[in-house]
């Protein structure tokens, strides 16, 4: 268990290594103009952020043999697209928060106007790397990994559950309406990222690739309820962002909702019921299964 | 002449009573969840605007007897593009304009957060539009679709151009530095649009394609010195958005550097220039040559 873990640790540094250099290169260079747009998108993508979708992009790619180049740039494209939400959701209009890992967000270090651009830019960046060279065997796959992205991302994805966030301030939720929210706002993304990877390498049948939504699913709703567990337990300096914001804001939350004890225990239930949907994978499943203990036990 | 002018029309009629039928097709009901969201992403898009980007996908779009099923889709997605930049140009912290089409801006009408989630949401929308069906004749020629809108519209094309417009307020620019601005800003998706339409039918030789391009170079140029002019001389109402903006804000424009006659010349060579091009078409190229004039001789 221990050398397991170890292997885990020194597999997730090398893939966050990876995705530093391959998001460094795909990102135009500050000296390119509008120089204060590119400053910005590098900014707010790089030298920080553990990369969660990347490494559930990557430990899918596991399952099929993906090439590691392959991977590469599909993590990039699931993080461009996160990178660009957060920079757009803490833009006073909406969040207006001031530190987001451990920085000043972009529109305090870089003015607002800039700020709305970097995130239109990131998004269209998500979309370029798709589109830029091959990523799947067949390129009727690759444009499935597109459709599949640009599902998750709009109006009936995360952004959509952004808009759900948005207008539920102050409102009382039931636990399906919230779920319902953070199914679009995380879980969509998170879903996205694993499926992708899964396209990357070898076909796999039908009922393998609904295994491995089975997890993505489970693993993108315990990350939300964990975040709200955070929210409550941990402190800004440990999160990198502002503690309490959720609360103060009266927005609705898990913790709120079941209590401490019941998310803890909502938590683990969904762990569980992503790790049965990997046992057909064998082996080649390590890297989700460490993955989602990761993402559920984590304390930032 | 005049029967060639109101085929023209009555084309140019069609394929804007289309792309509102497509259009209104390809966005979520305003009673789909999150009701607020979606309303707005239709308030910015339906039930306005000349449609110059689809009408140009679907006049290149002839010159390769396209689908007219593609050219729609196509259409879609240069045109969700286009207002999505609109909604994020319009916002308090880039040219706070409270006017467009003769309606309320989107921030106006429904606040600033949903304006920048339906910005966010219609660019997704545009690659979901171009992902979810086929669109040409091989899976290759389709992502190849979604590359140029991508490179088109991020931070080194359109998103890029908006950039520089930005930060060159107040400042003198040259020249060569303004059409840099404008090749960007406005330049990049009016050649997209026009290349779009030419992947959506038959193959093109590599020269054939190129004509098709400087056309489209000359237009997107066009166009931009004709809105200056358009700028200075037509009145709000005729416009239908707020007229003088960019003189009252110091930006740079084609009438401040050429002057009122120099300005007019240039949209006229440029138009000459585009005309030139398209002579290897003949008469399938009949509609990109009536949308040339249509361009540079507008009123609004």
């Amino acid at each position: 268990m221990s050398i397991e873990n170890s292997n885990f640790k020194a597999w997730m540094s090398e893939v966050q290594a990876q995705m530093e250099t391959t998001l460094s290169s795909v990102l135009p260079s500050s000296t390119h103009l509008p120089e204060r747009l590119h400053d910005a998108m590098r900014y707010s993508v790089l030298d920080g952020g553990k990369r969660v979708r990347p490494l559930l992009a990557f430990a899918a790619g596991a399952v099929v043999d993906a090439p590691i180049e392959r991977l590469q740039y599909a993590g990039c494209a699931v993080e461009l697209i996160h990178a660009y939400s957060l920079v757009h959701d803490d833009m006073p209009a909406m969040d207006n928060d001031v530190l987001r890992r451990g920085k000043p967000t972009v529109h305090v270090a870089y003015g607002e106007a800039t700020a709305l651009l970097a995130g239109d830019a990131l998004q269209t960046a998500a979309f370029e790397v798709l589109s830029n060279r091959i990523l799947a065997d067949h390129a009727q796959d690759q444009l499935q990994m597109i459709r599949i992205l640009a599902n998750a991302s709009g109006s009936l994805g995360m952004c959509g559950g952004q808009g759900i966030d948005l207008y539920s301030v102050g409102q009382e939720l039931t636990l399906p309406q919230l779920e319902m929210m953070h199914i679009l706002k995380t879980g969509a993304l998170i879903r996205a990222s694993v499926l992708l990877g899964s396209y990357c390498g070898t076909q796999l049948a039908a009922e393998q690739r609904e295994a491995l939504d089975h997890y993505a699913k489970c693993i993108g709703l315990a990350f939300q309820v964990v975040d709200d567990i955070l929210d409550c337990e941990a402190d800004s300096a440990t999160l990198g962002k502002t503690a309490g914001k959720d609360a103060a804001n009266n927005k609705p939350t898990y913790v709120a909702l079941l209590g401490m004890k019941g998310a803890k225990e909502k938590a683990a239930e969904l762990k569980a019921s992503a790790l049965a949907s990997l046992a057909p994978f064998g082996e080649k499943a390590n890297m989700l299964n460490a993955l989602a203990g990761y993402i559920v036990d984590r304390k930032y």
